[in-house]
């Protein structure tokens, strides 16, 4: 018996090394759900709801550094998945969409599911295409692995016409082409070591992309040898951090002060990222960039490029010394009391195990993490790239489906943590090893720093009740029970440690509502 | 002291009839949030999750007939709210979005969460415009109210510049202009009289859109003079339903049934629809029109416009006698026993109140409703007219705030209800009287229905997977809990029946796990 389209597009898939499909589909993707049975090598992970299966996607590529693919259907399930997609697509975390559409020829009858899905694909994807024969769509799929793993690497997409599924397929596979990374060109990389050479602290590096240990060493070295000062984005796609790992402090989030930070440099050298910009335009601000006027910028590389292969050579052309030692900070004693932001992630940098994956979507209860992550074991943080919320508990299902000998800890503020709750389902029921801790302040509290800062001195009850998460109380522990998640609740520093300790014997999901 | 453009705009809304905001706000929402303090005869409702504000504001327009506010962040903000704008779309339901863009001088920036909102919109909205200046924002919003209530009916989506809502606002409010309906011409009417009469039942008059009793006992009247078939679409936005209504079965959901159904005529006139479709293109049907070749079709109105007065200027043509009485059929004793599909839908015909709104998303768990439900007492039903899923707990929601005096029943198919369960919570905290059945068969049984129409006749173990959503069980009574909500779960019929006799005497929401 002959293969059909979907056979055989999964069969190219698996041989240019996907290994994981995170599905939500429905009736135009069957033929693709029967096929995935004839190609067993690709893991299928049900998921609920599609902005976990494309968080989980986001969070699976920022790891094993290729794409799963998301099975989603037609226009409405594939915006369900867009906001996740955003911020992978900020992240350059390859992912490759299979968006099951229509047969070609019922197109015409606009028939009720039928919308714009390539505009909806445009807004996030570096790479999109609608497939209508099995052999398009082989190709096409292939393609789209070299488009999510280029350089720079991101979102591709791919508009599956249910007869490239269903009709019999002739040929062989497609093979994989790659196109070459592309690196800094050595012109530039001398031109980038002039401005920083011999300039002190009135020259800067600025990182972003994903931040390896030894792409951290290499700005170390460079920070060493020339007197500049090196930032890292506000929020990094994938940053090594813990002890023996060299440490740069962020951009500041609001841009007051990240204006102040930034207030001395005269020349701004960037990699894997761009001149920073604000997060949101402010009135009392008004203006977009960080940097001091007059400033001279020069990117090596982009968002969504490699920033190692830059800095080595950057390393290397300032004929920089060997790494300096790294002064570890000592983490201090966790005391008695109820848990603050700040023992909470004294608490957890004390316990995290090496190599763990921390997922970041804490928002403001993330400051202690903040001061506290740079001293814990070695570990790997994946932080909110985009501001699209909802990013956490995806991406932590994500990273353990690509790195199972790894701890993933997902540290979630409640209020984005209800985007896509459903996510904890798909945890438990593919026994993933994923710590989540609920960082429950029962509110918005970014945006009522946020009102603070913009609105009347002492905000109406209609503008505090937007903002107020607690009436009625969300319970965590009851959610994750409902979805399968084993759980508990902490308010007092002892009963958090105590909670995380026990962890270190167990494995599988669970979720610890932190009152805070 | 001045108003700034939010609150301007806000009371230019309230001056044209806006009662109800459906809101999940960020950063570049926070004047619009602090406006709504100085416009409190708008009713703030806060949800958790965008797709829960969309849903809801579809449930509302759908029973208010005009459109509710929803207040959604930038373009992952409203992307997450776009399968339940499809749904709203494909209703003709008045749904008015207020989009908070950056600052204008922002966008250049192309800041973090920047994406393409116009296009995003666009793909759902009949009406679409960028807002910069406070007086074009409240020009805009008093316009999106006309294009949501227009004829056709619809998504109105508003993007609002940051600086439109936080510059100082001069002058009178704008007045609504309302465009008269576009009603069928009396010439048209005479050939779709002429088409209907004389010809027994191989003419049609197929009914869609906001369908009330009036509307439905003129399609009676016109049925009793010309003998003619009349079906309805098969997921009708609005319909007026229960004892001493006129009932009509609708078109199947299967294309095979369709066809079957719509064999013999040979001239279809339809009213506030169009040309019936397949819902999907199936290869073994290989086309997308649901009717014979060569039938005749005349459209008096289409998607989105009432078919009311269109039906009235039909009967009168075709100088129709008065309505015939109507035979309800009688409503059949509940067997003791464990609750299925039928028996669910005679238990609920039984109790359903007078008056009640009944949303309906339980997908193939609703048979015995679609059985039963024309011999319950009169209500209007509320179905998923555009198949985005996670419609029914938003609908509710919205349905509730635009009716507080009646009942509001949520019919809800386990699988769908997860994609947007967040719409709970709010109930809980609006203290809002929908008692939400929860359908749990435990599995996308209407996708293990498409496998077994397109897949070979014993689906392997993953695709089987793909559809299963028992492992692990998903509590929704602990899932309500966590959301606030009273629940119980029941698996007999004398326990249903219990369960909802005891809700005659409670207001406010409540979740009963009906195990199927």
């Amino acid at each position: 018996m002959g293969r059909n389209g979907a056979e055989f597009a999964l069969e190219a898939a698996r041989a240019a090394g996907v290994e994981v499909c995170f599905a939500n589909p429905g009736t135009t993707e069957m033929d693709l759900v029967v096929a995935l049975d004839k190609v067993p090598e690709i893991r299928s992970v049900l998921c609920l709801f599609e902005g976990v299966a494309t968080g989980a996607a986001d969070g699976y590529g920022r790891i094993a550094g290729k794409p799963a693919l998301t099975l989603l259907h037609l226009g409405p399930g594939f915006a369900n998945g867009i906001a996740n997609l955003h911020n992978a697509r900020r992240a350059g975390s390859p992912v490759l969409n299979l968006i099951g559409d229509h047969a070609t020829w019922h197109l015409a009858a606009d028939a009720p599911l039928t919308s714009d899905i390539k505009s909806l694909a445009a807004s996030v994807s570096q790479f999109v295409r609608r497939s209508a024969t099995p052999v398009e769509f082989a190709r096409d799929l292939v393609d789209g692995v070299a488009a999510a793993t280029g350089s720079p690497s991101g979102v591709a997409s791919l508009i599956v016409a249910q007869e490239a599924a269903w009709e019999d397929a002739e040929g062989e596979l497609p093979d994989l082409e790659m196109a070459a990374a592309v690196a800094a060109e050595p012109a530039a990389v001398a031109e980038a070591a002039s401005r920083l050479r011999g300039k002190g602290a009135q020259a800067g590096l600025l990182l972003g992309g994903m931040l390896d240990g030894e792409a951290l060493e290499a700005a170390a070295r460079i920070r060493a040898s020339t007197g500049c000062q090196v930032w890292l984005d506000t929020f990094v796609p994938r940053l090594r951090e813990g002890r023996g790992i060299p440490h740069f402090d962020a951009v500041p989030y609001f841009p007051e002060q990240a204006m102040e930070t930034l207030a001395g440099v005269e020349s701004l050298v960037f990699v894997g990222t761009r001149s920073p910009v604000a997060f949101f335009g402010y009135r009392s601000v008004g203006r977009s960039s960080l940097l001091p006027e007059g400033c001279e910028t020069l990117g090596l590389s982009g968002p969504g490029q490699r920033p190692g292969p830059d800095l080595l050579a950057l390393a290397e052309a300032l004929e920089t010394g060997p790494a300096p030692g790294v002064a570890d900070a000592p983490l201090g004693p966790v005391a008695e009391g109820a848990i603050d932001v700040v023992s909470l992630g004294l608490i957890l940098a004390h316990w995290l195990p090496e190599e763990a994956i921390l997922v970041n979507e804490a928002a403001t209860s993330g400051l202690g993490w903040g001061l506290y992550g740079r001293s814990a074991a070695p570990h790997d943080v994946l932080s909110l790239t985009g501001g699209a919320i909802g990013q956490g508990i995806p991406n932590a299902l994500g990273a353990a489906v690509a790195a199972p000998d790894r701890r993933v800890v997902a540290l979630q503020a409640d209020g984005s943590g209800l985007y896509t709750l459903q996510g904890l389902w798909t945890m438990a029921r593919e026994e993933l090893d994923v710590t989540v801790i609920v960082c429950a302040n029962r509110a918005y509290r970014i945006l009522q720093a946020e009102l603070g800062r913009t609105g009347p001195a002492e905000p109406g009850p209609v503008a505090q009740a937007m903002t107020d998460l607690s009436r009625p109380v969300i319970e965590w522990t009851r959610l994750a029970e409902g979805m399968g998640v084993a759980s508990c609740q902490v308010s007092q520093n002892r009963e958090l440690q105590a909670a995380l300790e026990a962890r270190r014997a167990e494995r599988g999901p669970y979720l610890i509502e932190v009152l805070l």
